[in-house]
């Protein structure tokens, strides 16, 4: 960690910053130059915040050198982190689809959608119960009914199933009914919830929350493994720009940060990151070609009858054709799909 | 609302959009172009969602003309929502000045700065009790004794206490030891804890997301009025931009946005929008000029060794200084203060 | 078109608009709503400028059918626009490597760069002789001279040249000595330079602004069209975000967008994007993937020596191995390579 | 300036960087960490460009303590610059308003609109001649005839003109016929022309680009001042970010940002910023409170039929009302108007 302080600063604050360094069991170094001084902590500072230092007299900057994750880090652990849902290796030789639809809505719908995607060759069933929505007008999904629902179709067809919770009271009940636990880009920095699902032994979905940075994803994951919880697959769905012909700009170059940054899974959802079923497709063989362990992908049986999420969703021949066209690309990278 | 459909629609198509508005009491009108087939909703559209038409077979894109938003709607409620507070008039005719360090850290701390921002002038006194921080190794606030510490500083000075709840089951210690329920940017699209907010009668102080939209921040404050909540504070606090020489980039011109739109009262917090102390002072100012109804402002008693976020937290003398000379401008603009 | 206007309009101003419509060969067609009057303007808007309605009284909103844009357009053009430069057909069969230093440095480092891309694959030598830096004092390029060297590389090699133009009056120099010229992010809204470009007859290699929207990029494709100069090869390099960890953020989603609106060939610079050469190998297969025509990828033969760019620069036996593997990619999606 | 290096670096590669800090009069002073090698180059580095040692072999980054900038920077340039046009001190005692319509159509126009604002108050006149339209086929503004109807109202009511110049064959028509050269924001990096307007001798009003930072910003105004010509007045318009509602997000803290680095005249374009006439009001206050030396305000005598840009013009009763309450503003921060 770099610490530079400006020029005003007395004998004593520098001192105080040394002190402080000491304090947590490291060396420093000072170095005093025309407008600057410059103090470099040298050992573990991983458990070190640089808040801790940035808000002291007269610290200018702090740069970090180590990252500020440690549980997370590749450097701590150089093996990729592998997920195992009922015999499916996420981060390891699968390559995972989790498909289905944006919100479960009927027993039918949500059977006829997993016996689709099952067959197409998708290995876990999504589909949302509880729905974020802007507006408190809009349908908020089936809830807890919508969970149960997804249960007839995991039993009909034994797909595994990925939701998502909205609240910490709603642990208990996703503990009991699904087989991964999503938690969405909005609540992506909502740490009361995260440190929850940091004390269960459930595989947890992070989504990057829109305007998060890689580090604060990774900060978020970080916190749920803090708490004890190392099963965690991020997902990027899309970052918020200034671009408003695709409903978020999907940023592609988060899975080699990923994978040189961290051991943990990471996956794509390209439906909600463009909003258009149409460039699902292209980006879909993007997604295996950079590296991702998978993608989550919206499909529906009807999609112009759709209670939420129309114009994203696949058709189930569009996904099954899109199977098929993505195993030349799992092939080549030496993926399982 | 105006619904585009793409020329491919069927007769069918056009008919099921034309039999969905009926249904919710709104008439229909229908022009055929060369490449478009255009509906117009006419009636009060405000309780129907535009995601609910977008959705349906070849709709192109949904306009809307009304707003989604029903209570916030100045166009519902034309005069100014005032809220008050021990006799503070939120949106009225006082510049409401919230100030307050960060973090609440000792009794001395916290019952000093409320006393040396209640004699410069401000009128609510803020400090954080439970602390959203990126990382999970960072000081997390005092939580619960936060509170107490805020509470004992309240009977010291008079001065009402604003203070930020981060998840649900904080709310009945909020309801009992605040006086205004602050929601941080991270949460607020939290809709799980909007929901309960709308429950509770006590004022809510509602922080834009980071990269919320000027209609998404209102929808967040129509989810806690929509459940019968109407006392809700908006506060811009910076979006984030691709600059990175201010901690976030504060965006002013939503203060006549939100008075144009809505009736409810919006405040400015220059601290967390910029990160540097020496930028408060203008910006204040100009928060004055532009019309918003108040300030929440970070003053620490001794900036050098506070505990979280020192470099944006005015000295009390400083703050003093800026109260004198916002006295200049509330003049000019007619607010009291 | 669709054109908006409140419901304060006149019938003078609703007249205003139709006959302003009728006198450029459209027809009209008004619904009038509660809140608004909607006149939809059919016909071929294409030569209708959005702005001449969008400022005329009480007109709230324009919104387009057809697209802005009608040269760069599919719908009038269906099939692909292939370039051909020395038989190298791009936007057609082939998958085109655009390689070389971000610097012309001297006669022996371009053609050395020049003869280990052409051995390993690449098709176009690409060198900048001209260079944007954001400084007044960093490196400005060898300029006239740097395009001299990259001439001396070409015969040797055969490699067709690639170049950045900055200013109009380099033009007659550019087409004499390059075979594409190359518009830089930086002036993809030098309009005056583009109209020039336009009167050329010289393909032009148009980067994306970084913050420039897709129809902001086509539009500046049309300003080159609508001179006369069809070869417009389209160029994303990665648009300005939040996110710093990536120099920018590659936005892929931009190739299945641009292959939809126009009939032009885009490529994708990976280097530029990301500033990191580590992750050029991932996001160059995610390019071929995607569907991109190209890739444009800074070679250097010795990067710690680089005189501008070195951190993204790849060594040329990384480059090697680079094209050895997208081979594997353009196989699958039928390009030659 | 902090240079770090990775691990990996041998013993020749930390000389190099050494070697190289000290052929530019610079010492070094070096510290060997756990995972990293720091060395602080000591000394006047403001000559020195950070990208000539971030392309060294194993820099992993450069931090600059010194700012790029040398002849914009308010340490070598305690006092504000102030421009004198005809007795008018931008940058001075003076809040100066430059007002008119962005494009001039006729003389009736141009000339009722200069004395309509002179009356009011403003100083300088602007009006587009030559237009940056994002599209070819929208109105391109009058060009050159355009001057010259700007010169028949100057002659008229002896208002300063200023404006915007698209090419660098415009100079010699733009040295003789405006007082205030304008740079379009889409031109903020059009390096070419920046340096020629650098060895000029007439006031250069510099717009920020759309996505520029404020490093970037001040970096062009470098570019003009590194020529020799230091009558550089900055302009802020707003900067391109997600939000839609307004046309752009005016960045206010973009003043005491420029009025802390650099000595320059700053002043801010409310109509371009937001794209509604009705807030140009409340943002203009704010901007005299935030302490800017003045705005450029659109006035139209005619919105309704403005060529360009109409729903941002004010016409000019409300123009005059603005002047006056600007009057009681710039009244508190001592400037005159």
């Amino acid at each position: 960690m770099i610490i530079q302080m400006g020029i005003e600063a007395t004998e004593r604050d520098v001192l105080n910053v040394i002190e402080k360094a000491e304090s947590k069991g490291l060396k420093t170094s000072k170095i005093i130059g025309q407008n600057i001084i410059v103090i470099a902590l040298i050992g573990d500072t991983s458990k070190v915040s640089d808040e801790d230092f940035a808000e002291m007299k007269y610290v200018d900057r702090v740069t970090r050198i180590q990252e500020p994750y440690k549980k997370a880090n590749r450097k701590s652990h150089p093996e990729n982190t592998i997920i195992d849902i009922n015999g499916i290796k996420i981060g390891g030789e699968d390559f995972v689809i989790m498909a289905g639809p944006c919100s479960v809505e009927t027993p039918e719908q949500i059977t006829e959608v997993a016996r689709a995607i099952k067959k197409s060759g998708a290995q876990i069933l999504r589909g949302g119960a509880f729905k974020p929505r802007t507006s408190p007008y809009s349908f908020q999904g089936l809830e807890a009914q919508g969970l149960d629902l997804l249960n007839i179709a995991k039993k009909e067809t034994g797909l595994p199933i990925v939701s998502e919770l909205m609240a910490i009271d709603q642990i208990p009940l996703f503990l009991d009914k699904v087989d991964i636990i999503q938690v969405g880009a909005r609540n992506m920095q909502n740490f009361a919830l995260l440190k929850e699902l940091g004390k269960i032994d459930k595989p947890i979905l992070l989504k990057r929350g829109m305007s998060a940075t890689i580090e604060e994803f990774i900060m978020s994951a970080e916190y749920i493994m803090a708490g004890g919880n190392n099963k965690v697959i991020l997902c990027e769905r899309g970052i918020r720009t200034f671009e408003t012909y695709t409903r978020n700009t999907l940023d592609l170059s988060v899975v080699p940060a990923i994978k040189e940054l961290t051991h943990l899974p990471i996956i794509i959802d390209p439906s909600h990151a463009t909003g258009k079923w149409w460039m699902v497709e292209s980006l879909s063989k993007a997604a295996v070609a950079v590296g991702a362990d998978g993608l989550m992908v919206e499909v529906h049986n009807c999609p112009e009858k759709a209670l939420s999420d129309g114009p994203q969703s696949l058709k189930p021949e569009k996904f099954d054709k899109l199977v098929k066209e993505l195993r030349k690309f799992t092939n080549i990278v030496g993926k399982k799909l």
